[in-house]
């Protein structure tokens, strides 16, 4: 299937509607981002590419880099990270206190803010360099070697973390943080403030729709199970308050970060990003909560 | 595929393992249920039936009639029932307020109580004679003529259903039910009473793996559209506060019920009942949830 | 101590100052009153009585009328009461249903709606005739033997009471309402729509004043200690949301309604009713509470 | 009226009934004091002390000192406290966050320990040497130059601090919080950890039963109208969720700590401190409860 036709069509519908929506202002440095960028990639299983609009261009990856340290902590300690997660949607805003103070400090499920500190509570303690060694796995998944950290994005985060800092005083205070408050707020700051093209996070989570290989690596990055199993979490979780809306408009496993980027995937067929920055109050991208929707729409593709 | 070696394999396997959960005590008449009770029924899309153990024993519908309802709902009023319910998860135990009293009356899926409510309501207001309609309805999904609403039943769940009342009174007072609260409760608990075989509720559901055609009638009971968001509201909002269990455990779009019996359908493949009384704590089907966690690992299908 | 000069006083204030609150338009009946009434009446427990402006109109008594039904349960069941009923403030708006949820049915307090409908169960259990008892009760404290229900205000709240029958049945649901949830409706209604003025309402709550005598009865209403109990149950659970701050400003025991009526009681001096039937947005009335508070300013009169 | 004989037999009778409750076991210096400590000392306002059991030795105020926190923010900027903090019970456990998070940063009350932080961060403001000078405020009060904070004891509670802590980044998420969130923290841990025996507790509480004025010192503390109102905030919400049952059964404004100590006031007669360091289950002293219930049952002494 040639996708070029349908994603120009979606890029030249859109990119002069993008009155709604408003940057991460809470971030420093994300208000700063030119609010009219807009970029969609697609990469098939085979490995064929079609792209439009500012595809090419960095953006800061933030909570979609929650489902690739996932994948990396199911890969050293597997299923028993449920132990400490949960899988159940929220039901609450993603940086809700109240349901984890209710539920003891376990959270509900791994891409709320708490759930990704635990991981980076795991990572902490499992990494002997967490954070080169988290790089060094997002650059193999994006076959880039010059990923980086933004530092500038990581301080800007940090100076406005409380809720963050909150969440993970209170975690811990259930015992469901092992590390040090500040060495894990520290790591997951960075975790966030990595940036990527579309290009480069349609091909880190192609495994997602191969069932665990990268046609660019040797090996398969995750079990075929694996691979099932966060698909589904991305599926009911993916989208804090709004990943029910999701699955009933979209209907692809899918996850998207408060930089404006989404990332979603077809098994067996393809991975997507599309990259908008202005967000709706849920807090996930405006036009790339729609263009995934025309999509679907227009080409009748759905996992259901 | 034949289905038969792995269906007797799982039934084998479970049947004897039947001691965990409890039947719906709270409701006096299903209490009465033999516990032992264990059948499973798969309907290929292509008109092929593997069965085992009691696939072809009445048992009470209960909550899968949600989705049924759903579907008559938006033959009815299409979209436009989104504005008077959501399709986010709920993330809360099946039958709590809390949630509806936060949200102003507006229950946050169609598969929670407070959701079905508003379905039924929905009905009562739009169908002249709404018990006989649904009932007629549901006599054509399931090719079943005789098809009876069990009186019993009914009486008893209306015995015990003040929570329903609690929930229905709620709802009202924030205006989102128009008619007479006993009245929407009375249509509630007889649809809630409706009595299924494993085989005529794959039957019932084959429609959600066809995109809307039934095999044995000759016309579509839903458009392609309708059928993939029903899906996704089933993945994510189908087992109450075990959705995100089921999607990571099952990976199919199903709905449970407290009679014991789950549905589940794999797009363009098949539909698949399962029966057995005993429920875990989250009012789910203890050994229906083991078998198509089994079903699904055996086989290797998912739409993940 | 003459209380005139300084009950002009604050009646000259305050008549004007009737812009802000609004009438309990949510019960029809009483969204018909007259905005501008204002009385107030003071009771000193040696007999005198100081009043000012509409202190001799009825209104509707309401939430006040919580109090005085408490003071019948516990004459009858004494401490048992709180076998079914907690005294701790409730933290939420008066007729909120998720501290009931997540307390079993038990309400927090008897002066919140649910609390008053476990009373009312209380009452319709023990008495013969509820409803004729109750008012009996009421034409004794209150010294007006024609004393009446408001039927139309009665007939008004039913038909609006969507909320107090969601409470009353989740309630019934954990098994702490034991007659029929719609007798138990019907009496709460029509206690709330008693009618009293200023003077009589004084007159009924002088015994909180005097450890439990009634200057115009033989034998004591209440018991000294459960008087001061009482009492410490109006101080701080008297105002819904509103009582830390009520005992703030004004620091005496009390008790509002949403008919406009305030009353309160200083220990071993008097017992004080204010009405004016705009509402703030907790519930209470405006001028009451202020009144009340330049009362116990421009005196000094305080239980603190 | 002379105190001993009550003091006494209530000493005589709770002494040996030491078996309920636990040590505060979550802060470990704290679990290390003799668990059968017992004292009370009463300081009526003609300066007369009644006293029995342990009331010299010393031991951690803990939560008392949020009282004297608001009686020195109150004297540095008055009323304006109440901006940035309600007066309002707050209905649930004392360290709760749901509360704060559903009212945006601003807690309920100044005793509750959201409310407490923001007091600290108001002294951390306004003070030049917060610790030193909140030190001397404490000495002053209590009449013993050589009071000191506890080191050990404020360490062992910031060791295990991570629900104050998450409370603090909570409300300066909120911007409720002015200065850094470990001075904070520093601030507060400190506060909790100065050491009094219970006569210095009466001592320095004796200004809440004469409208203000230590009989040690020249001038009042606090104005009348003031320790009106510090009187009411500790009625209904000096207990945490078991305020109303202090008032129920008590009936005095009072204040506990989870040291054990629990100080009460009686306006115009005394103050009364009871140190035991067994809690209940909500962190109140089980023998200061029931030492303070008694003595109001035996003496008939209630502000109701």
């Amino acid at each position: 299937m040639d996708f070029s036709l349908v994603l120009n069509e979606i890029h030249d519908k859109l990119k002069n509607r993008n009155s709604e929506g408003k940057l991460a202002a809470y971030i420093p440095e994300l208000a700063k981002v030119d609010p009219c960028k807009f970029g969609i990639h697609l990469l098939s299983t085979d490995g064929k590419e079609y792209c439009v609009g500012d595809y090419n261009e960095k953006f800061s990856i933030q909570s979609v880099s929650k489902v690739l340290s996932l994948s990396l902590v199911m890969s050293i300690i597997g299923e028993k990270v449920w132990d400490r997660i949960g899988v159940e949607p929220s039901g609450n805003p993603f940086n809700s206190i109240v349901q984890l103070e209710y539920e003891k400090g376990k959270p509900r499920n791994p891409f709320i803010n708490a759930g990704a500190l635990v991981l980076a509570d795991i990572l902490v303690t499992h990494l002997k360099d967490p954070k080169k060694e988290f790089l060094n796995y997002l650059r193999i998944l994006s076959g880039n070697k010059n990923l980086q950290y933004n530092e500038k994005v990581a301080k800007s985060e940090k100076s406005v973390g409380y809720k963050n800092a909150s969440l993970a005083n209170m975690i811990k205070s259930y015992g469901n943080i092992e590390n040090d408050v500040d060495v894990v707020l520290d790591f997951y700051f960075h975790q966030c403030s990595i940036e990527m093209t579309c290009a480069e996070m349609s091909k880190a989570f192609l495994p997602f729709a191969t069932h665990g290989e990268a046609y660019h690596l040797p090996e398969p990055i995750l079990t075929k199970s694996r691979v099932k199993r966060i698909n589904a979490v991305m599926l009911s979780c993916g989208f804090y308050d709004e990943s029910g809306e999701f699955a009933y408009k979209v209907g692809l496993p899918g996850k998207s970060g408060v930089g404006g980027g989404i990332v979603a995937v077809q098994p067996d067929q393809f991975s997507i990003t599309v990259w908008s920055p202005k967000l709706n109050e849920k807090g996930n991208s405006v036009l790339g909560m729609k263009a995934l929707e025309l999509f679907t729409t227009k080409t009748g593709i759905s996992i259901f």
